[in-house]
């Protein structure tokens, strides 16, 4: 008999609305026999969106964290959060190989901490699987969700980003690059260079070196550590500096009457750099799989985030 | 009369060798019968190019500040640097425009604090001129040259960078972002979260908020606040993935049999996007023009940084 599970959405957070993740969900549920859904936010919203009864299963959460709001003060005084109902019922189903939001980044940290903490019970952080130069992929760890860390959590991402490209990307001794602003191991803020040092004897750990951020995707690495703020500005970056050299591409591509070449140019790099509709962070550390997707994202970020969870259930990478 | 002005140019540091900043040197006499260059390095090295003798001054300065020396003991310690001969002479030379460095960006800074600071004395930051997407320019300050600086050198840095894009772009009142994780005044690492409230009211400060990393180059203000390190993320990490694009086009176009039409756009994007030959950042907070050029900076690097300086005397715009 052919495997089932069920994968829990937090249909609330987003910057576009329940309506935008429910249309994904109708289309992984159209796409995905084989996948049941745990749908948690507004009932009314979710009901009148008309989705398959006998595959979903709701739960009424109609609260949220909003970005103003500090999470943890809001997981003692709101009942019915979403994000936390999510994380509650994704840890408790059995069945359940994950969950997606697209909500506030702190708030489903916290959800996270509070349910689905895996048996190390280490901080978990938020990584990005990034494409590289060398046709591979860079695990960049953390990318937003622990701001001000110290040393050894700098320490614990990697070794969770290690375990992590292991397991996916079946690399046996993956190589671990700390984010910095130059490659000597004199270079950095304090806490890099209190880290060097540290990652350089850390046991399991394979340390390359410090890593710039020109070499961010040039496959020097396959686990790039950073604390949560620098290792946000890398990922937002690259999808910013992508979407501005595409829409230069298509400009010039109307500018000289090449609109059908340009086109073309731009929809390849699209299938690599357009983060919105491929990417999700994923939360590693927590005991299923977390995915974590942009707070604009729409119907194609919740049919990618799914495709990368039923991917790793078939034992296959990211984003095949 | 026309005007006739000196330029200094530390030889040394850049990794390609002196040679290749000689060379650079070359290009700009032959190109600018205005400019007289004095040349800092090793006098024997320097000879040995044949440059126009009565168009050169020859300063013997062999000890370089290498990526392993503190740069504050090699002030102390080694008596003939170039880059702290190239500020002396810089300073003293009243003719004199500016100087141009690809070395050690500590090193640099030590030479500009020594000798070159402007009357109010604040700490210099290194900014970069960064194309947006709004067909202008941001100003990114620091990129670089001070790392776990405070809230106070961040708004320092606001008043450097806002004054400079008045004064070269002739913006009236240049906005002003603050790099962070999140837009809203909320988010940010302790260093942001600190720093928003007092940028919000500081007199002649024209605060629009936080910015993210992905809409660094959007356009949405004229100078970008960060402290140096995770400024020189988005720095380095917008020419990284410039480059991979660009990089995947010219791919593209041999695996499609395009290579023409992908090398036109290559270009094109190149004129924008490649820091390397364009690139050089901008020591604001000195008494004269100091242009750092990156450590890989061969001859176009240094051409192009004397176009700044002249294109500045001009009065006119960074990369005109």
């Amino acid at each position: 008999m052919e495997n089932r599970f069920n994968i829990v959405i937090d249909t609330l957070g987003s910057d576009k609305g329940p309506d935008a993740i429910l249309e994904g969900a109708r289309i992984v549920l159209e796409e995905n026999p084989n996948i049941n859904l745990t749908l948690v936010g507004d009932q009314e919203v979710i009901k009148a969106k008309g989705l398959p009864i006998d595959r979903i299963k709701i739960i009424h959460a109609p609260e949220t964290v909003t970005n103003y709001d500090n999470p943890v003060e809001a997981f003692y005084k709101k009942a019915n959060v979403s994000v936390f109902k999510a994380a509650e019922e994704c840890a408790k189903d059995e069945n359940c190989i994950g969950m997606i939001n697209a909500g506030n980044t702190g708030a489903l940290l916290v959800g996270v901490l509070r349910f689905l903490l895996n048996e190390k019970r280490t901080r978990p952080c938020l990584a990005a699987i990034l494409p590289n130069m060398a046709k591979g992929f860079t695990c960049l760890v953390d990318t937003g969700a622990s701001i001000d860390c110290g040393p050894s959590q700098l320490i614990e991402f990697a070794h969770l980003g290690s375990d992590f490209m292991k397991k996916l990307y079946k690399i046996e001794n993956p190589r671990v690059g700390l984010l910095s602003n130059g490659s000597e191991p004199t270079k950095g803020n304090h806490l890099v260079k209190e880290t060097h040092p540290l990652l350089a004897k850390e046991e399991g750990i394979n340390f390359v070196g410090n890593i710039e951020g020109n070499k961010a995707l040039a496959g020097m690495c396959d686990v790039l550590v950073s604390e949560g703020f620098a290792g946000n500005q890398v990922l937002k970056n690259t999808e910013g500096t992508a979407v501005a050299l595409i829409t230069e591409i298509m400009k010039f591509g109307k500018k000289t009457g090449q609109e059908e070449i340009a086109q073309q140019i731009a929809g390849y790099l699209m299938k690599t750099y357009d983060f919105e509709s491929l990417g999700a962070g994923i939360m590693l550390g927590a005991r299923k799989y977390v995915l974590k997707c942009r707070g604009s994202s729409g119907p194609s970020a919740i049919r990618s985030a799914c495709k990368i969870l039923t991917n790793i259930m078939d034992n296959k990478t990211f984003y095949e």
